[in-house]
């Protein structure tokens, strides 16, 4: 836990909050904190700043908050996922949100089972918890937006302009002839939106589909991935390839 | 499973070779082979080909296997790993050996803790499996060479150049100037040895003594990741910018 994340509600007017949980049990173990010394902190989708202990009692810390008037910046990823099966989305929300991503749209696909949909890892009690630990570790505020789509051509026709318009638009393809570097440099772009096949791959209707939609294949290596991987490796790829254009 | 990997010695002068574990359960259940279906094999260090189902007999499978002549090339990215914490180092074995990376070598640092090393996914029948896992997810046979060191310093001055000699060794700092695909494409190599530290980072000691060593630093984005997906980001990066620059 690198930054200690807060609700929004969780926070008084005068600027205190009380932590009586495992965030408490961090700071005062881990952190060994004491009246007077300051955490890292932030506020779900807002600012970062200080946390200055006020005062422990009974394994409760108080904390004093002062903000930085600037937000983190916004993700520039955001990923169009076909659902993995449920043990593989589990490892993955914490990471994606430690990664940075805007959106994570999951959708169904040819090659996803249908009971792929019915786990408890799909619900906000689940997930929400391991995002804010994935932004807990990468001393990030902004939750990803997370939205469940079971057609995945619904989504591209009708959905997808409303929530990705103007960037790139990138599909991870193994049998693409353009290297996902090559096709990075040739189109810099302030927002990327990624899709990531089933293991099995993307079949040739939803391929068609996306391109169709202004999707671009791009190929990663030879070698296939499980989906938690790829999607970290595609995620990190796009990233420094980014980072390192802007520079 | 993408190829069913097979231990040497499993197959039989005359090339055949008899599954009745978890191997011969995906060939009837996943793969739906019936005699006459092909499947994709390999020899655990040894060739790709292909195996012929024969027989099925009570839950074992009968294959006639046929290799092609040459190897899988050597994976270009060799890992030098502060030793993570044992839950995360059991998550990265399988995504190292999918990956594809021909050593990792499991180092002492100040900010790893002693009792890590006592843990079960250090030893040969934890992590073997998990390795060969791997492999089979990303159809490759080269299974990667596992050491483990206790002493970062001993292993730096006196061990290193004898396994890692010629190539490219970067270390990933956070601090660093030059970004990890900038370094990559000034220095084109064969061969890179990666350094990873420990999740609180290599000290001031451990980096001069790296970089006295002959490793460059380089910086990987502003997040602090975990390090199982530290590990899987820049093995990515490395080997998509590899593949990138040598087209």
């Amino acid at each position: 836990m690198n930054l200690l994340i807060l609700e929004p509600g969780e926070i008084s007017q005068s600027g205190e909050v009380v932590l009586a949980d495992g965030r408490a049990a961090h700071v005062l173990t881990v952190l060994k904190a004491a009246p007077g010394h300051e955490v890292r902190i932030g506020v779900l989708d807002g600012p970062r700043g200080v946390g200055t202990v006020q005062a422990v009692d009974n394994g409760a810390v108080r904390l004093l908050c002062a903000f930085a008037p600037d937000l983190p910046p916004m993700p520039r990823v955001d990923l169009l996922l076909a659902l993995p099966r449920p043990k593989v989305m589990r490892r993955l929300w914490a990471q994606l949100a430690a990664l940075g991503v805007g959106r994570i749209m999951l959708t169904n696909a040819e090659r996803v089972e249908r009971h792929y949909f019915d786990t408890h890892v799909l619900s906000p009690d689940c997930y929400r918890p391991l995002l804010v630990e994935g932004l807990q570790q990468a001393k990030d505020t902004r939750l990803p937006h997370v939205s469940i789509h079971k057609e995945l051509k619904v989504l591209v026709e009708d959905e997808l302009d409303h929530v990705f318009d103007g960037g790139l638009r990138i599909v991870a393809d193994p049998g693409a002839s353009t290297p996902l570097p090559a096709l990075l440099s040739r189109h810099p772009a302030d927002r990327i939106l990624l899709a990531v096949g089933p293991e099995g791959g993307w079949n040739a209707f939803e391929l068609t589909l996306l391109q169709a939609h202004g999707f671009q294949a791009a190929a990663m290596g030879r070698r296939t991935l499980r989906t938690d991987t790829a999607c970290v490796a595609l995620i990190a790829l796009v990233n420094e390839m980014e980072r390192d254009g802007s520079e």
